[in-house]
């Protein structure tokens, strides 16, 4: 470690605690604690360019303490990315660049959205099986165009959580050995010593997982942690780098105390670590010295991007049809159009919405090659399989259908990770109720606009014998909450088109909610259901009363329609399987599907009531669940939950008055 | 094993196998193969009375592996349970007392509701952790009043789930040696091998978790399984017994075979499974024999409870205190009226509904000898800490402070556990938006009714600086969606006292949901908010206009009320802590705090709006969040996104129509 070295460090921590002051908000102990390894990797490690950090052969860093926003924002200024001391000096205000956790899409070079912990290990795992997939793909002998490294850093609030260890199995099972990980291990947490909830004995836990597992003696030793770096990166196996720091290091009133974890240092306790580090006085200063450095990396980063450049440009010269096929793969627009593509909506007869979601994804997988996905270990039941694509592994690289293990969490936050790394369209796939395990993850996927497609199937009460364990009946409320997710129930087999085709466009995540049992196929259903919600089934003449429903309670629905014309009641049916989207349509549109004169409206769904209310009003009725489900048979279970043509009758004549 | 040994052990694999071949429905594979395991645990190690079981100082048996249900109930009834062949044959259907996965509170003998992977081994880590904290409590020398194990059962998916790996680190640091985990490793999950997503040495794992790993190598031996019982029970950590197995056992057409795992056997694979095993053709057939040898095992487990009726019975006379203690921990209802008991109610000024949280937690302390509780590593911040009560740990095991560390799903599935358990009132705390990450545990205590506490702090914006990541926008109307549970957002002091009560005194799981930021005390809020909704400022005259809200929105709207005074509109304030609460009020409560001719209305939450159409209708107006929060401080942010009093002047003068 050179002088120079030291004083960028000491840099690194104090413009940190500097941030963190100014705001008088966040969280310096990490970073002052994790300098030298971040200093190691950003400044001998890591290739590549602040003057472009959409490259795609860079490799990616992952900050899964986010918390320790901070650090990131003081390397991506240090470095020469687009990041002012003015931006760092707004720290965690409204309007800033800085916000107080790393934000995908807001703050350039911040790879993902981290603050939950453990999401960003499990993002890495994905960052680092795209990476590997589509080197062999696109690689060729002496054109290693896909050749990256990912790097996650992490503390022991990521090590305790549970979706940090699903992914770590699952990255340990597939040798993902471009994954390197550095568990910044400061033995602190917010209630004090990790003694108190954490004893385990980290590093033989993920050798058992598989990984390579090294042991940094001096986390204060950039060259020690270099050497590291360099071994771990020769290793066929993900690596582990255990570097042992201590928070708020260089805070004599702070260092090695949870104190030091979520708060300001204070101003006196500021200038004491300055003192301590030998840095000068003002705030927010950077030596010229610092930046003269730093703007070497940045060269020399630029460099490496050059010669990529050139190697991709002989490539395209040697492979035509991969770098053409390299075009099509990085294009966020499809290759064709869904929604005019009529081999994608074309059914005969009814099914199960999770049969026509398979029948639909494998017809997408003709023409969509580098849709890449898999189920929780469900897939024969969510019918998620790509037939003859092959299955991803350690011993090979080309399959393209994921196994993601009994692993949902894991599995929602890798396949964002996925998405954030480019080239690919991942989607993941699980029974609807456990889509309760990946929540956090899936509410990533929405803040950070990533079009991940969730297949989730087996909805509702039509689960059947496997019980209320097993049937989902608040998730829809659940998941239509989320801002920016689409949950889209379709009712038959163009609707479900629809909701691929949604999926496949929107650039929103989108969820697809499907049925284990049998459903007829509507004769007015398509591609008008991509509006959301459409007149499936219109009155004879202005209507009297509004049948809306979703999915399987759109068949009730028809019949109810009929039973109440044969007593004198003109009734229209909606079907709505995204209510998202409906909302999105014009209010002429909206109030074309539901006139606001009619007040008399009937909703039904297999789920709990809360959404409807907002179509029905104080004047109508909900149909829903307002308990949990049974197991059973799921024909019996529907009409003991009062979900049927009868009941909607009865509540429809009700609401009319009649 | 003897002759009959096997006779027992192959009448449970083909037992189970019949009920799911009646029901043409569920999963064969486990139970055959882990047969023996049951048979050795059950017939052999645990130490329960059929005839009572409640009885406090049984072992406890958790089958997290669900699916295996048919086992369970096969074990129920030949153990002398309260359950008969003819229930066996209704397995999995409406109405029966075998429902599809095991369900508490349902079928006699079930401790706890699996299904849900993952789930039922945290729930084990609970009963575990409660039997060592009440053992320190009441045990005196001579006397192990409190001296059981718990016994769980779980399979690959199981070992595969991050709450799994969460609970067992927490187990391995905390040293609950009475916890003893079979693991039935059948390397088949539903995808095939588990070599595909699965590698890992889960052994290697759980020895660096800190517990003692016993590798049976055969799981088909009875005696070699009790042996490795036997020790595991000497051993002061918790321990693990890998059991290696073939799922589907016996059945050649199936043995080994991820087909084996969920669907019936057939008819001809079961009678060749009765031919290969030496079993009688009918079925449900249960040999004389059997009943006989497992009577034996009842009259044993008869005797062990009234030998520990006649321990407690010296051990009242000796500790008559403690016994009276013992009286009212096991007592479901408290020992004081929370509603009653005025110093529970009294505050000054406003606060950060979290500190008043923190208050009443600490007055109930003092009254409540059971309580006990934690957070996930954020008890500062939670105010969840009870003064003065110590700190649980390894070696002091009787401190009710309890440090979960950062691993929010365990934390909900073990006090899960905790309260099924007896004897104690758990609480868990973590930040409101990471409910998200123990969503699916907190379903189940829902579903089971489990009286469990969540604190819930940092709702809403309010949050400030941390940003959207950590800014619930969308929970509030997800945990409302989930039926059963409470979700309870005070407004000021006595409403969070409201909450506490409610929690106390419900029996169902309730949500403290509770702000970072400060908050006034109104004048005419108190017990009023026990009905969930209550009219907190009357309008002087009928209402013209309805102002409906919950928590730190109530403030605004007790403004907008004066403003829109001053305009000469006459509105009224209703106060909403509890949307389930209200919902469960007389009709006639309900019209006269929301008036139905009063279609004025104008509801603010900061969460997003779908829980507040229910009370709006179509004509009125709800302000609440579209989108994600940002990072910010939170006095900026709330106007921001329109929580004003002048906002909601706006909009009810555009719902009245001026």
């Amino acid at each position: 470690m050179t002088h120079n070295d030291a004083k960028i460090i000491n840099t690194l921590r104090i413009l940190s605690a500097e941030q963190v002051q100014a705001a008088n908000s966040g969280h310096p102990g990490m970073p002052m604690g994790a300098a030298p390894q971040a200093f190691a990797l950003w400044d001998r490690v890591m290739t590549y360019n602040p003057a472009n950090p959409q490259w795609a052969n860079r490799d990616r860093y992952v900050l899964s303490s986010g918390h320790a926003s901070a650090m990131l924002y003081s390397l991506l200024h240090l470095y020469g990315f687009d990041l002012t001391l003015d931006d760092l000096r707004h720290f965690r205000q409204v309007g800033s660049k800085t916000p107080g956790h790393p934000e995908y899409g807001h703050t350039v070079g911040v790879e993902t959205t981290t603050g939950p912990l453990g999401q960003g290990i499990a993002n890495a795992v994905g960052f680092a099986l795209a990476e590997s997939y589509l080197a062999a793909k696109f690689n060729r002998p002496g054109f290693p165009v896909v050749d990256h490294y990912t790097y996650a850093m992490c503390g022991d609030g990521c090590m305790m959580e549970g979706i940090a260890a699903e992914a770590a199995s699952l990255a340990g099972t597939l040798k993902l050995g471009k994954l390197i990980v550095l568990y910044d291990s400061n033995r602190i947490t917010i209630e004090g010593a990790t003694d108190l909830a954490f004893r385990e004995d980290v590093g033989k836990r993920f050798e058992a997982y598989g990984w390579q597992v090294l042991r940094v003696s001096d986390g204060n030793d950039p060259d020690e942690i270099t050497a590291a770096l360099e071994q771990a990166k020769q290793d066929e196996r993900p690596s582990l780098l255990i570097v042992p720091t201590t928070i708020g290091y260089g805070c004599p009133a702070k260092e090695g105390k949870a104190s030091a974890h979520g708060e300001p240092l204070g101003a006196e306790n500021l200038a004491a670590a300055k003192r301590r580090l030998d840095m000068p006085e003002g705030a927010f200063v950077v030596l010229p010295e610092v930046y003269a450095h730093t703007a070497q990396v940045a060269a020399r980063g630029a460099k490496a991007e050059a010669a990529w450049k050139d190697l991709f440009a002989r490539y395209a010269q040697a492979y035509p049809e991969l770098a053409g096929e390299w075009d099509v793969w990085f294009d966020d627009k499809l290759p064709f159009d869904p929604i005019a593509d009529e081999t994608l909506w074309k059914f005969e007869g009814g099914a199960a919405t999770r049969n026509s979601s398979g029948e639909v994804l494998n017809r997408l997988a003709q023409r969509v090659p580098n849709l890449i996905g898999g189920s929780a270990d469900l897939a024969p039941s969510n019918k998620s399989v790509m037939k003859g694509r092959g299955d991803f592994s350690a011993e090979d690289r080309t399959g393209a259908n994921l196994h993601f293990g009994i692993r949902e969490h894991a599995m929602s936050a890798i396949v964002n990770g996925m998405a954030l790394h480019g080239g690919l369209r991942p989607y993941c796939a699980t029974f609807f109720v456990f889509s309760d395990y990946m929540k956090n993850a899936m509410r990533l996927s929405a803040m950070m606009r990533l079009p991940i497609i969730y297949i989730l199937t087996h909805d509702s009460i039509g689960v059947g014998e496997d019980g209320p364990t097993h049937q989902p009946v608040e998730q829809l409320a659940g998941l239509r909450a989320v801002p920016g997710l689409l949950v889209y129930r379709p009712a038959d087999g163009r609707e479900t088109a629809a909701a691929w085709a949604v999926a496949m466009t929107d650039g929103r995540p989108t969820c697809i909610v499907a049925t284990r049992q049998d459903l007829p196929l509507y004769a007015h259903s398509g591609k008008a259901a991509l509006r959301g919600g459409y007149v499936l089934s219109d009155s004879k003449g202005a209507p009297e009363v509004l049948l809306l429903a979703s999915g399987s309670e759109v068949e009730p629905m028809m019949k109810a329609q009929e039973m109440l014309w044969e007593r004198g009641v003109d009734a229209r049916v909606v079907s709505m399987p995204c209510m998202e989207l409906f909302e999105e349509q014009s209010e002429a549109y909206k109030e074309s599907v539901l006139p606001g004169a009619v007040r008399a409206r009937v909703a039904m769904e297999a789920g709990v009531k809360q959404p409807w209310y907002r179509y029905v009003g104080l004047d109508g009725a909900v149909i829903g669940m307002d308990t949990f489900g049974v197991s059973g048979k799921y024909k019996d279970l529907f009409p003991m939950f009062g979900f049927t043509a009868e009941h909607a009758v009865e509540e429809a004549l009700r609401v009319l008055g009649r």
